[in-house]
């Protein structure tokens, strides 16, 4: 645990007071939103969409510049390679934009109401927050994408991307404002304080009242800086130490599919599989197979003694260690464990599980009540892939992430999850008695 | 802001790391409590209630020792009444008690499901928190009642209570540590940290990971300091700068009843009015009546010069300072402001309110409207008393507080707030495409 945190971090006061400036403007411009109907925020994203394919040249001008100085700083291939855009990546940016356009507006939307025995009647309606923060990497699209869901629910935002997409983040938030102007809307709904590098986003979580909840994005230091750091409430997304628990009942020819899916369809996200438990009883049989499917797939173990006796040349891979059990690997790393009963998957999911998504196979119907009633996470599966929570997967739209934290959002995130409610109580008169 | 937080206090290791393993326990000993039906919990709930009853005699002696020592160290009577308990006052905690036994049980809800076309069939199922962190002062009813709301929600809780109900909380906590015993569960479901005093409470703060959320339970300075030293989510509760505004057209025989009951009813409580905003075009009608009946009442006002014109003698009116728009008094204190247009009061109410309750008094439906969309606050009322905003006034059952937060819960809180959901998804061998 760091011992920096925001709120005594060393912070230029006058820095501060800009960005502080920054937010109220946010909020004041966020009223504009506030009421809008659907139809005035889809126009807006839509126009919001065609300005930037029409000035995909002006946006692969700026980004050729972060690009170049990107290439001076060294960064990798990989880095460089989500830094990129092109004219086709834009065209991509502007067809997420039309597609949060097409989703359900959550704005509006009665959650409860009631009409007290005194006739006063009571209802519960959905609201924008007011002012989201977002702070994320260096990925250019997700400037256009918060841009879009923020503005989709309603709000203002803040915006506070990755230094090494300056330019890029630039010319796109200025495309945005500009678009806002042209539709009668104020520009200071889509706001970044990048130019303040690093003390900008500090700045920002310490706006405690101005700023009504902030969304990091992007690696795990990133999220964890933010949940630690941030005097504005955090919803936190992210690591997904995802564990596959292969039952004593378990079909395993279900379960080989399931495994090479979870781990192997894309390594890189927080849903793929991280650790694989094998009951005793069906290891002898499932761990070679497992083992030569993996292998075929490139995917390296790192597995227990037990498991490394259960394969011919097992003495070959490595053993696992304590840092395996913890890791989120987001490679074609997968740690593997031979467990003597269900008790003793849950027990080693219990001390590992980030509590994103664990899964259990298994044709028992009481293997699979236990594991779902004693796992605590965001989401648990009976013999299907955790590949499967995901926003879309579930049918909730597009995807803010998939939070970690167990406080106003839990699982899979969509634009719902960017509002609040406020209660509206109707009457004629009545005082309390 | 302070510059003080729980990460960087000075705590001593050794007593952050007690502290850990008592949320630790807390967290073990939540799995008690996680599936456990609503009959487990709610005869665990009136067990206590009775095992209270029956040990009423040692906990007034034991609170007797507090009451000496709170009268040596020169305690107000007001505080001191709030830490006194009688045999009257534990059989009324004995039946808040009961009452919380007798509410729905939270747990176990179905908040959506759905079945997906690959045929995977979904469900967000409402289920306990697991550890919850409650920080409070000097009323030892909290930490019964603190107790209660953790258990019904099936979850561990761990209370850091008033240093000057040391020996209250201790006995209570004794007693109630006996009958989950008795019943069965282990006694760590309810642990203090009171103990070591002042650090015990940063170390709660500190527990992130370990402690699922904090409720800070008591004044502004205690919420606010929770609030900002924190790392683990907080729940905000509390301050209500309450605003009632007097429209142009609003019915002033239905006007001053709602003035009266929301300002003097009970003074003390968060939904009670603290400002009062009337429109020029009946200000000249209504500020005598409404002077007349507050004066009767014993209310001080501190209003602006066009309100003191307005009565017979109000130049012996206190003048409304900015501080005065600011203060949530609870007291009888009122501050009253002449404005020009609903326009006018909806800016001063933006540019004071705590976001708790607003309140319009108007027969025009455009007025109320404006009011309802343009005021962001937890609570709107219209042609009601400020006084509903209030989980048992809004049928929700026992009240947690009354957030003033967005995120998670926003107005009243009931058990509910005090769980999370999970995704249980099952499937019979899919994976994703």
């Amino acid at each position: 645990m760091t011992n920096q945190t925001a709120a005594d971090a060393t912070l230029d006061p006058a820095l501060e007071a800009e960005v502080r400036e920054i937010a109220k403007r946010a909020k004041v411009a966020s009223r504009a939103l506030q009421n809008a109907t659907s139809g005035i925020k889809n126009d807006l994203l839509n126009a919001i969409a065609d300005a930037l394919v029409g000035s995909a040249e002006e946006i692969v001008a700026a980004n050729t510049l972060d690009m170049e100085r990107g290439r001076e700083r060294g960064l990798t291939p990989g880095l460089l390679d989500r830094l990129e855009l092109t004219t086709e990546r834009v065209a991509s940016i502007a067809s997420a934009l039309r597609e949060v356009a097409g989703l359900p507006d959550p704005v509006g939307e009665i959650v409860r109401g009631s009409t007290l025995e005194n006739g006063l009647k009571l209802k519960q309606v959905r609201v924008p927050m007011g002012v989201v923060g977002m702070i994320y990497e260096a990925r250019p699209n997700v400037t256009v994408d918060a841009a879009a869901l923020a503005l989709k629910s309603g709000n203002a935002v803040i915006l506070r991307g990755g230094s090494a997409a300056l330019e890029s983040n630039r010319k796109l938030v200025q495309i945005i404002g500009d678009t806002l102007e042209a539709q009668g809307l104020p520009r200071e709904l889509v706001q970044t304080v990048d130019e303040y590098g690093r003390e900008g986003g500090v700045a920002l979580m310490r706006a405690r009242g101005l700023v009504d909840v902030l969304v990091p994005r992007g690696g795990a230091a990133l999220i964890q800086t933010v949940v630690l750091e941030s005097l504005v409430p955090v919803i936190e997304t992210g690591t997904g130490n995802v564990h596959i628990y292969v039952d004593a009942s378990a079909d395993l020819d279900k379960a080989l599919p399931i495994v090479m899916n979870a781990k192997t369809q894309r390594v890189g996200v927080c849903n793929a599989a991280e650790t694989l438990l094998v009951h005793e009883d069906v290891a002898e049989e499932f761990i070679p197979r497992a083992y030569a499917a993996l292998t075929e797939a490139s995917v390296n173990l790192h597995a227990d003694d037990r498991t490394r006796n259960l394969v011919p040349g097992g003495a070959g891979i490595a053993s696992a260690t304590e840092t395996d059990w913890e890791t989120e690997y987001l490679s074609l790393d997968l740690a593997v464990k031979v467990v003597s009963s269900i008790d003793e998957a849950i027990e080693h999911i219990r001390t590992y599980s980030s509590g994103h998504t664990e899964v259990i196979l298994t044709e028992s119907l009481a293997a699979s009540e236990q594991f779902v009633d004693e796992i605590d996470a965001a989401a648990i599966m009976v013999n299907a892939s955790s590949r499967f929570t995901d926003g879309g997967m579930f049918g909730l739209g597009a995807e803010l992430g998939i939070s970690t934290q167990k406080l106003h959002a839990r699982g899979p995130m969509g634009l719902a999850e960017l509002t609040t409610t406020k209660w509206i109580v109707n009457g004629h008169g009545q005082v309390r008695p």
